[in-house]
């Protein structure tokens, strides 16, 4: 890897491949919070949440969810289609938190009467608004039918990420997803991880995810190295 | 009218009747804006916004739209059925403008390409924020039959009233509703006026709403009085 990435994101650089179908996703450890503004280090990140993602592009493609992921290169490394992103970020809740618990007034923790989508603006500089499908439609970021499918395997992924985390002693409180397009098909990109999810530790309530980098709670990486480890049954140390 | 109102908003007052399915609305010269924290009167705008609300109902009466309106009781109050006001916000726009151009980083005046629909949770102490249908189900504010009904009315209620203000020489940008069930059905409630919607003037681009309140930029009352006059041909002075 002695090339340019093409993108340097805030946590994951993407090179070229030789074949232009696909693209090279390289795992950082930076991390960053409220949109760039707090910045920092989770050793271990890149590793980890890149094995993570792949155990669960694994595991959402043998349940029929088609996905961008091919293979895990190295540690480090994942090879992938090639995607054009749709700038929407697609989040879905069971239980309120963060900026949804903010935005509608509930306590943290208290569950949602049934599952909850939304759909942002993937766009930093107006920090990721809160959209809906008008939105989505007036700034052309995706067909109605592309809504309906984002939506559709959103909820999917919710129940069979639920279920089985279920098993590891992990509520899956919410997670985001990011879509894109390949040869004309919405397949699911970026990456599934503590980044991207808020998991809890079911029988404790820990959290074990990116809120304790954001809250400054202490063991961030052991958080992570939790899930992988409960997971996969595998340590990165 | 010597009892107490039963409600008092910022912008009317609400009374009970003899008859219980009817309630009286007083129209205010009260004026506020961002969520009550700019204060401030405009001279005559509770007569205007109740004879300029009176129009618009009589006109989307008649025009198949459900609504309170019953008739004008004089020059500030009017008589309306009383209604379980759904707490949810209906707000349509035609035109970038407000909150919306902050949303999506477009300059005010831009022709949104479709008609932009959006739901606001009724709620100032959260600030009255945008939601979704999955919010309006968890927050129980409404059933997924009285959301489809508000955005049917919505649209319908948007093309009226365009319609019929071009040929006033007025736009309409946009216009917020709210939506209450009477004896089971969905009908229109609340006030239509410039307190509610934005009329710019189709040829000098002029605003003629409360935005002149919002922004100090003179003349507020000039302004309703201008819609009511091109709307009906009355002044109040
Ligand atoms: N298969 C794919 N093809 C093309 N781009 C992808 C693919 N999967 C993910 N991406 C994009 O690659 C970038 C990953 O980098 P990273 O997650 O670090 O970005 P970021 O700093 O979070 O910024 P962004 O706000 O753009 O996500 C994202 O922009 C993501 O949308
Ligand atoms: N037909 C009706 N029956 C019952 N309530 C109504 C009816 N029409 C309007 N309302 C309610 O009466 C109140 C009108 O008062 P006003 O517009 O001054 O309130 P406000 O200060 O804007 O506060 P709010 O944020 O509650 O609208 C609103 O709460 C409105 O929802
Ligand atoms: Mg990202
Ligand atoms: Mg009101």
């Amino acid at each position: 890897m002695n090339q340019e990435p093409i993108y340097e994101g805030k946590a994951k650089k993407i090179f070229t491949t030789q074949n232009p179908d696909e693209l090279l996703v390289y795992f950082k450890d930076d991390a960053t919070a409220f949109n760039g503004v707090k910045k920092g280090t989770i050793v271990n990140k890149g590793m980890l949440n890149n094995k993570i993602s792949t155990f669960f592009f694994d595991l959402l493609g043998k349940n029929g969810i088609p996905h961008h992921f091919i293979r895990m290169l190295n540690d480090r490394e994942m090879l992938v289609k090639k995607l054009d992103i749709l700038m929407v970020e697609v989040v879905v809740r069971n239980i309120a938190a963060g900026s949804l618990a903010k935005r509608i007034g509930w306590e943290e923790g208290r569950k949602l009467p049934c599952t909850v989508v939304e759909m942002y603006y993937k766009n930093d500089e107006l920090g990721d608004p809160l959209i809906n499908a008008y939105h989505i439609k007036a700034l052309n970021l995706a067909t109605d039918e592309q809504i309906r499918i984002m939506e559709t395997y959103a909820l999917k992924i919710n129940d069979i990420l639920t279920d089985y985390l279920k098993n590891k002693k992990l509520a899956l409180i919410d997670f985001k997803l990011e879509f894109g397009i390949h040869k004309g098909e919405v397949l699911l990109g970026d990456e599934i991880s503590p980044d991207t999810c808020r998991f809890w530790d079911t029988e404790t309530g820990e959290k074990l995810d990116k809120d304790r980098f954001r809250r400054d709670l202490g063991d961030v990486e052991d958080a992570y190295e939790e899930v992988l480890f409960r997971l996969t049954g595998e340590t990165v140390k």
